[in-house]
Order: structure tokens, then sequence, then C-alpha cells
């Protein structure tokens, strides 16, 4: 069980609200409405994921590599970490 | 009808698939996957999201904003497309 | 000459500020500041980089692409405007 | 003295070449060069930014983040950590 267990709710929640966003964007396009409206929506629904990865990041430092830097050990998870940073901020 | 009537078929295919990789992070979360894992799930659905961005930004201006510059009408609607491609690069 | 000539002083203006902060993040380094104080001056130049762009972006569509559109030739300058909005925006 | 000491030339070097492309810039405006160019050139300078960007995060948190975790007082370098890693993948 990794360290998000804490708030797998709020997480399953956010990503809830998200699929209904993303369902929105395609009624959005069925109804044709205007471009810059939909591309709003997008942004809003695109900011939300970017807000559950850096929950998710936040949770893995906390403790998949806190842990290991604990135990003597945390080369390898910081490698991982840096290049997930590194692939998040990337976008 | 807007410009992107033209591809509303790929856009709602592409929104469903996303709808698909949001439901995909649920179950990941609901299983305890590993946060990298969980992560680099969340980044491809994102980077999903901001191509049906550039799709929708791209046909606003071959169609929305050409024409109102072609009508000698495109002032207003350069302005918002601005707005809407600062908001968008932003994220 | 270009569209950005009308504000080629503002440019300019803007890029001798930004290539100080980039000699500053050199000082800090040379003075061992504080990495996370760094991180925040770098993130300020990237920034005001980034609003040069749009600026370039911004004052191209106003001129170059308008123009090419009213002559009834715009189709090549949206492919190549469209597909710079693409790298600006994935940065 | 800081973690990044130990690629402290090498971090010291890209700023500078950093520096000459933003020099480099300021040229391009000066002789009227083609605003997608300028964009182009200007890309890569946002990338070498954020690439010295990602050197500070990487190096921050292999001495300073890592040491502090060591000493069983990592909670507050952590939440610094968190925070610059969201706002330079919010850009």
């Amino acid at each position: 069980m990794y360290g998000y267990a804490m708030n797998k709710d709020d997480l399953r929640a956010r990503l809830r609200r998200i699929e209904g966003q993303v369902r929105g964007l395609q009624r959005m396009i069925d109804e044709d409405q205007y471009c810059i409206d939909i591309l709003t929506q997008l942004n809003s629904a695109t900011a939300a994921l970017r807000a559950v990865g850096m929950g998710l990041l936040d949770d893995h430092v906390r403790h998949c590599v806190a842990e290991s830097i604990e135990r003597g050990d945390g080369e390898a998870k910081i490698e991982e970490l840096m290049a997930a940073v590194g692939r998040f901020a990337a976008k």
C-alpha cells in the first residue's frame, strides 16, 4: 500500500470530477459550443489533472522516497523521482 | 456550427479515450498501484487533453479567426485568440 | 520589417532585463546562495522570456498572419503559426 | 556551501551560454529577423534555463533534502521542496 492511501478518497473524488469534466467536453462538442469556451473547460480539466499529479508526487516523496532515504537506501528512489519530476514539469 | 465540425468525430473519439484513461487512473488508485506508474498514466492523459486543445485552437484559427479577418473585422477575434493562446501556453 | 517593429524598444528593454537576471543567476551560484532562492529567480527569468515569446506571437498574428489572410493567401502562414504555437505551448 | 557545488562549473557554463542566447535574441530583434525564427531561439533559451532548474532541483534533493531526512528532520525541507516543484512545474 502506497503513501497516497492516506488521501485515496480525495484522489478518487478529484478523478471522478475530472472524468465528468471530460464528458462535459464531449457534450460541448456535440452541442457545437464555441471553441474558446471548450478550450477554457479543457484548461480547467488539465489543471485539475496536474493538481492530482502534484498530490501523487507529494505523497510519493513523503513516503516512498523519505522511507528509503531513512533506510540509507535512497539513491535509486531519488533517481526515479527526479526523472518523474522532469517528465511532469516538461508536460 | 464551428470550425472543428470538420473533425468532430476525431475530437469525440479522442475525448472518449481520455475519459477511459481517467477511469483507468481511478482503478490504478483503487488497486494501490505504484505512484510513479500512476503519474506516467496521468502525464499521458494530460498530453492527450492538450493535443485536443491544440486541435481546437487550430480549427478556431483556420475558421472563426481567418473568416473574421477576411471580413475586415479581425481585431476582436485576434484579441480573444491571443488571450486563449496565453492561457493555454501557461497551462 | 516585421510586426514587432512597433514595440521593438519594449522587446529590447525586456530582453536586457532578462540578460541581467541570467547574470544575477550566475552571481547567486558564485555566492553559494540557497538552491530554492536561485530556482525562484530562474522561474522569474523563464516567465519573463515567455512573456516576450507571447509578445512576438501576438505581433506576428496581428501583422504577418493577418496580412497574408487579407491577401487571400493565409494557408501557409496559419500552418507555420500553429506549429509555432504548439512548440511554444509544449515548452 | 550547497549541493550544486559539485557541478557549479557546469551550471555557470550553462548560464553563460543562456546569457549569450538572450543577447542573440536582442540582436535578432535589432536585425528585424523573422518572428518565428526569434521564437525558436527563445524556446531554446527557455528550455536551457529549465534544464538548469532541473539540475538545481536534483542537487537540492540529493543533498539538502536527503540530509535533513537522514537527520530525522525532513518535514520542513520536503514541504519547501514540493512547493518549489509545484512552482517550477506550473512555469
